[in-house]
């Protein structure tokens, strides 16, 4: 498929002994991952996760899947089925949950540990189920088959779903680290097994499919990090992601080599840690973790700090550090290492704390100037490894903006997929597999639903197209009160703007010119509020406009008493 | 220097035969470029350009200098002189030319051509003075020789200030391709000459400070260019900036050797080639151009478009192409080239442009894909070079963040200056040179300087603080009339909301609330609006809060007849 999807109608409902994908999050952009299958009814769901806001996307929390094409079938769904703990993953599981509470959630043993965390806040108690790699489940119609993949966090599953209508094999997010630090290979023999036995649809993650050749071990993070450690002077303070459970290790490695305690920072850091050490994923060697209550009293070059915060968020430990606004008060001879990736949108925020921590005088050590970071993702080598092991008949890229998805099927053509076997879908487009052949026919309601404070769905386009003009213009508000029996100004104009102009008497000229549009349409004959709101909001934008060349928010009140 | 400095008094007056430098902008961030030298009461100033805003500055167009601290002192300004034709070089000229229009200014032929574009349409025309590498100019007290340096716009000079307080090579923007595409390489031996007849002070470009090794040649883009033309099946589109003229140059070259014509799009890309090629800079084979009115009479395999619009800016050609908003259609088999850096802060803005481009079949080629980019800024390596050629009594880095700074410092002590020779400075920061040590003697003002729309200054902290809230959280606005002589609400509460919530009646309850509060306020002898507003202001903000967990900006009016 060369061409996007023109409008698409809602499509047929589901042949008998078909098999249907949709996914409602995750394909058109990196996130709020979610793939709806059915089959003779019945609905399995693959992930769930949640998309981060970008930038013309002011003030919203989350971002969910749309569960509008699913939401009078969730009755018909047996499960979800999780692939990995990455809140693009399982995010937004307790808002499904929240629609229908007795869903079934399988996942391998660290991510039901994650999510249960997580649902434990929402105080939510689904069915939670267990599986490992080399299991297989019948759920329902669909029997479902668990391959160990490696990815940036521990125990990642991929998933086939075999059907009456065919195999399809779902890689969840993977990369193929041929030397990982727990010996969990990406399993490509049991990959190539199933291509044997036949795969007629392979969803594979594309994140990484522009990215040429392969991505090195995690392994070789970790001679930097014990360089890095045993060479620093004073402290030393490694960033990385929460969940990140081979990074965390090899900083606690790296530690307990240079002879430094190690105390984590930042709540995810600490809850997930605490798991991933019960669970036995984290090895910690004796005596190695204090309390940040402690680390006060050891000598500064005896100390490790592992914190969140490696993405610029404003509110983190690192970034109150980076403006000496944290207990820890950056200095001369200090080291922090940002042992993570920087997602597109992050760079300012990143650079900030960069730029502060090093404005202290603190040595910083990023991917850009060390090898302290490697990606989660597979890029084009690695794909094509899967490719040939499995040799699908269909290949419908996941994961991914449009650049990747793309890329990803220029890698399918590559390996000799014949173009037409490669659907390129968006969220909410509908693919059918019939005989073999997978193929668009029709799409669902897909759009964002936006998670702001406790909130959700409420606000909507309007809302955000509302708040860019108001944070790129700011707001004038102009009250006036009209007697209605005397056809006269009783109160007001009163004129209030915010991040409009910050000049004493800026607006006096503007409420004069208010006034004086309300009397005349009075002595017009006009009386009806939204025509007074009218003529002022036009005389207001035209002042403001010829003043300033600025196009503020503009809300007129006309009251009559 | 090791730590950032303290909240610093104003300086003393200059002492006789002592050199001040002071960067109004350009220490501390990348753009808006601005240093002023004072010697005997008279002023020089190197470069004055803009900065473009971040996403904490929402709304803004551009950020200035900060000229408060020669405001009064513009009489004894001798000259401006200018390395470079960038913005973030000559930008904030016109700003400065409205104080006193007057300043005689120096630059290159190239330099001088895109600036008086520039002014003519300020109406300015102050005294412009060719200067060329080799000459030496005196400036009242200031001699000033010019250096020829390489850099992503042609006709670039670093320039050499002498005066009886020592001297000082400020080297604008630069880096040391050895293979040039106009021959024209950085001085290394005038640099190396100055540097043995004694540089006190070396001002050096630290923007790829943290950057490992050096950089390819531009010359190396042109095979890249060649292939791409030479291969792509229909239209080929190449976006870059409009004054890259030697990468314009080699698009040129690749279009002639692939047989294709080559129109410019975009007002400034259209000006700027015009005038290069009227001085000679860019060289024009005959019968290459076409106009955009004659591409589409074209065989599409026939067609070349030089661009603006790489940096995903949402007005340009290419952004337009990407939405399908353009007389150009994308179509499968086109092929687009960002021949271009990605600015931190601009990548979702490029990432949304390719993945538009993609969806509609067209090919991308961008700097992380091939060498289709080359930076403009010495990295490492190259800035050795030119501290072992200059080998400077004091070095003060320039242009640049935090992170830069620091970077450049450690590369000024491996090259064996003693750190304490080393002036980390930030804007407005006074740095003396006195009998060959540089060192800080306190600070001036130095804020940022807003241009919003018409207006320059009246934006303020304050509003870009208010624009915040406004588009993180929206506002609501609440309007009472009341009756001052029954004490009664006469009118309202009438809520206007935007930005919180799109649903139905979202505030019906917050108005009842509101009405209360007023109502008891009123019972309870509280008449004063500011009393009545703060009521108000409480109870809303409070049950926006409960119900949201949001914190929009609220305006209560109370307004009494």
């Amino acid at each position: 498929m060369s061409h996007p999807h023109p409008q698409l109608a809602a499509p047929a409902p589901l042949a008998a002994g078909a098999l249907r994908v949709v996914a409602l999050g995750g394909i058109g952009e990196i996130g709020r991952n979610m793939t709806v299958f059915e089959y003779d009814g019945r609905l399995l769901v693959v992930d769930c996760g949640v998309l981060f806001p970008e930038d013309d996307q002011p003030g919203i929390d989350l971002i969910l899947p749309d569960f509008s094409a699913i939401r009078d079938r969730l009755d018909a769904v047996e499960a979800v089925v999780l692939t990995h703990a990455h809140e693009d993953h399982i995010g937004a599981v307790p808002y499904l949950l929240r629609e229908r509470g007795d869903i079934p959630v399988y996942g391998s043993r660290l991510t039901l540990a994650l999510l249960e965390a997580k649902l434990g806040e929402h105080r939510q108690h689904p069915p939670l189920h267990v599986v490992a790699e080399g299991e297989t489940r019948a759920l329902g119609p669909f029997t479902v088959e668990l391959f160990a993949v490696n990815h940036s966090v521990p125990d990642a599953l991929a998933v086939a779903i075999k059907t009456p209508a065919g195999v399809v094999l779902h890689t969840g997010d993977f990369k193929m680290d041929q030397t990982p630090i727990d010996g969990r290979l990406t399993d490509l023999g049991g990959f190539a097994r199933l291509g044997r036995e036949g795969v007629d649809l392979l969803l594979s993650d594309s994140t990484n499919a522009e990215v040429p050749g392969f991505v090195e071990s995690e392994r070789e993070i970790g001679p930097v990090l014990r360089r890095v450690l045993a060479g620093a002077e004073k402290r030393v303070i490694v960033a990385c992601f929460a969940s990140h459970v081979h990074r965390v290790q090899q900083v606690l490695d790296a530690a307990d080599a240079s002879g430094r305690h190690v105390a984590f920072v930042g709540r995810s850091m600490v809850r997930n840690m605490n798991i991933s050490k019960e669970l036995g994923y984290l090895r910690v060697p004796a005596g190695l973790l204090v309390d940040m209550k402690d680390v006060e009293s050891l000598p500064e070059n005896k100390v490790c700090l592992v914190s969140t915060g490696s993405q610029g968020e404003p509110m983190s430990a690192l970034s109150r550090m980076a403006n000496r606004d944290h207990q820890i008060r950056i200095e001369q001879g200090d080291t922090v290492v940002l042992a993570s990736s920087l997602i597109p949108g992050n760079e300012n925020a990143v650079f900030r704390v960069i730029n502060g921590l090093s404005r202290w005088g603190a040595k910083v050590v990023h991917k850009s100037t060390a090898l302290v970071h490697v990606s989660g993702h597979a890029p084009a080598g690695e794909l094509l490894y899967v490719l040939n092991a499995v040799r699908p008949s269909n290949l419908m890229p996941i994961h991914g903006e449009w650049r990747h998805l793309r890329a990803h099927a220029a890698l399918a053509e590559l390996s000799g997929l014949p173009p037409e076997r490669v659907v390129i879908a968006e969220d909410g487009i509908v693919v059918d597999l019939v005989d073999g052949l997978a193929a668009v026919v029709g799409a669902v309601e897909c759009g964002y639903v936006y998670v702001d404070g406790l909130a959700v769905g409420d606000v909507t386009e309007v809302s955000l197209k509302d708040r860019r003009i108001l944070g790129d213009e700011g707001m004038v508000t102009i009250t006036v009160v009209v007697d209605a029996s005397s056809g006269k100004i009783v109160g007001g104009p009163e004129i209030i703007a915010r991040g409009v102009s910050d000049e004493p008497g800026a607006f006096d000229e503007c409420r004069r010119l208010a006034a004086k549009a309300v009397e005349d349409a009075l002595a017009e004959g006009v009386t009806d509020r939204q025509g007074l709101q009218q003529r002022v909001r036009r005389v207001v934008g035209r002042w403001i406009s010829d003043t300033y060349r600025r196009r503020p928010m503009i809300t007129p009140v006309v009251l009559e008493v």
